[in-house]
């Protein structure tokens, strides 16, 4: 009854992530398939990362997390699994797993790596532009079975780095981005809403915009109000209490948010 | 094997409703989740008890259905628990339940809700913006794998009330409303089809536009007419023949709809 | 543990494939369910059939796939199941399943059809609008738990016929339709990839562009550049590099695309 996990840049239109279900449950008949995401943009590898980082830690241990955000299939570029802390992942290497291994890294937990070069362990025929089908599926698979991690490929110590932008700390505070961008228009900052020691004395400057002081959560003031909060994640959030601070602010992933810690004794 | 089925404004991109299958499913690994919608405009509560309404009866008792439309979260708003008729519900105390609450005492079946104020059964750390994930989702999944409703939480008898718009008798017919518009731009009124005693002669107004007699099905009539029917849930439908009655009436839910029952005999 | 695939044109925001799946997992505990699409165009019968033809074969023998584009629902049109090959089906009799027929014809594999006329296998009430839930899902659910084909429904041998655009020969070679639009604006062609003898020398002209020769995979040129290569299904594609070529030629499904095989001869 493991859990596999898919995050892919497929959407759900087409069929691509329901014939990779069709194979895993060909190999695993027990597995339970949950999507995390499809939706990630097209190509963005960051994106993908961030959801990853975000969302596997609540998953039980043994989990195994396919992710398939692959702008280079078909070319070199390796297929990797992983083993993160008590989790599996399958995914290309292109940084899709990077940022998820430095927060592992961080809490000391092992990091294990292969290069899924077994073409046992692949479908019998390879397409050249379809390795979610092909090649990750049946590997997500496997390890759902209980295949070891090593026999899936040969083991690996050079996964490909992915720098995601961070908070830089200034003379007043941080400057700090955007990095994604949910469903309500929430914006997710970088920063971890931690590193605010004294939240009240918070300014927080975007689009010419500013937002003083930290709440705990949305209905803590009106409909329509700029708040910041801590998300569920433990990062800076910037919303609109029932609208979407996306649209009120133009404001897009990437775009950097001054965070402001005044000092609180008078100047 | 029990069911779980899920309602959420959450959409399907930002990863929440994955994370939630996640925490269930480390709880309640046999469990089977189906996704009801996760497309419920953001804040709806309206829009998700509809959908709770309409569907819940068709899935086999036991099932657990949790909804999280949620715009109160992490205020002093309740999250709650129920067992209405032979099914469970997990939801915030909003009144999303309500209308569904109704519809069973209609049938004389039995309600009762308890508030989730026991934090065992909360994940260890709970957030202030996603209940959904730290209480809701464990709630469903410990609901599940047997536990008793009364072990989650506190009885109450007060859960929110929610009005939704009711068709009013007028001297000709009713005053109906569109309570929802589908993918295909069919338009749900909330009128039962079956108050028409004489569907011959009734005639519609919407938008300026009128309707006369009632279909039985779609293909009953040219592609691009509209045409009034029964819906698969009992209610009025207006609809466009292979086509969006939504687009074509530019209709939005909440739109007055006037149903005229003609007199049978001649004036 | 059988695989239940869904393919309709439902959408996600309403329920009624939530709904369907609470009504199979009522009949059939067990049934593992997978979506393979349900974002078809409403009412588009081709495209269903398109992506049916392309994913099906990837599932394990015995699968049941459950597809519901079901304009003429309500009317005369005949609910189905057959056995293709080793797998089962269930579709309104418009079309949806011919496509895949015809190429399991072509393999020689058996074709065997039942008009679902056996209401025992019918929910106790059966609506006008939603044979999708009332008749087609407890079809599928009930071949899942081994009834036999037969046991629901009367043979037939006259299934309707659906007559998808075929490349047609030319000259200088074939003129070639665009079947399909994915995700990311790929366009898949009617072509089989394998047709081009000499793919150096093929030159294909659409919306007053021409692309020279087949690339392996999308890596193999740079970014925006257009490519035509073979698909994960053995078919001509259309990309641009990291872009949308549906978007770069404003392309459409049913275009004409003109494939040019040069001698390799000098004139």
């Amino acid at each position: 009854m493991t859990i596999i996990s898919m995050t892919t840049d497929f959407g759900l239109q087409d069929g691509f992530v329901g014939v990779m279900k069709g194979i895993i449950l060909g190999i695993a008949p027990q597995a339970q398939i949950v999507d995390l995401s499809h939706q990630v943009p097209p190509q963005n590898v960051s994106q993908g990362a961030y959801l990853l980082r975000r969302h596997a830690q609540y998953f039980p241990a043994g989990s195994v997390h396919l992710a398939v955000i692959d702008p280079g299939v078909g070319t070199q570029r390796r297929p990797l699994a992983a083993r993160l802390g008590g989790q599996y992942f399958v995914a290309p290497d292109n940084g899709l797993l990077y940022p998820l291994m430095q927060a592992v890294g961080q809490s000391q937990q092992e990091a294990r790596f292969v290069h899924l070069d077994q073409e046992r362990y692949w479908l019998p025929q390879v397409s050249r532009t379809f390795h979610g089908r092909d090649i990750f599926a049946p590997a997500a698979a496997y390890l759902a079975l209980g295949v070891p991690l090593q026999e899936l490929g040969s083991v690996i110590d050079d996964p490909q780095a992915l720098q995601l932008p961070e908070p830089q700390p200034t003379s007043s505070g941080w400057q700090a981005h955007v990095t994604s961008i949910d469903r309500f228009g929430n914006l997710a900052i970088d920063l971890p809403a931690g590193h605010i020691v004294n939240p009240a004395a918070m300014l927080i400057q975007i689009g010419g915009v500013q937002i003083t002081g930290l709440v705990h959560t949305y209905g803590d003031r009106q409909v329509g109000e700029l708040v910041a909060l801590s998300d569920s994640a433990g990062y800076l959030e910037i919303a609109e209490v029932n609208g979407s601070a996306a649209r009120r602010l133009n404001a897009e992933v990437g775009d950097l948010v001054e965070v402001l810690v005044r000092s609180s004794t008078p100047g």
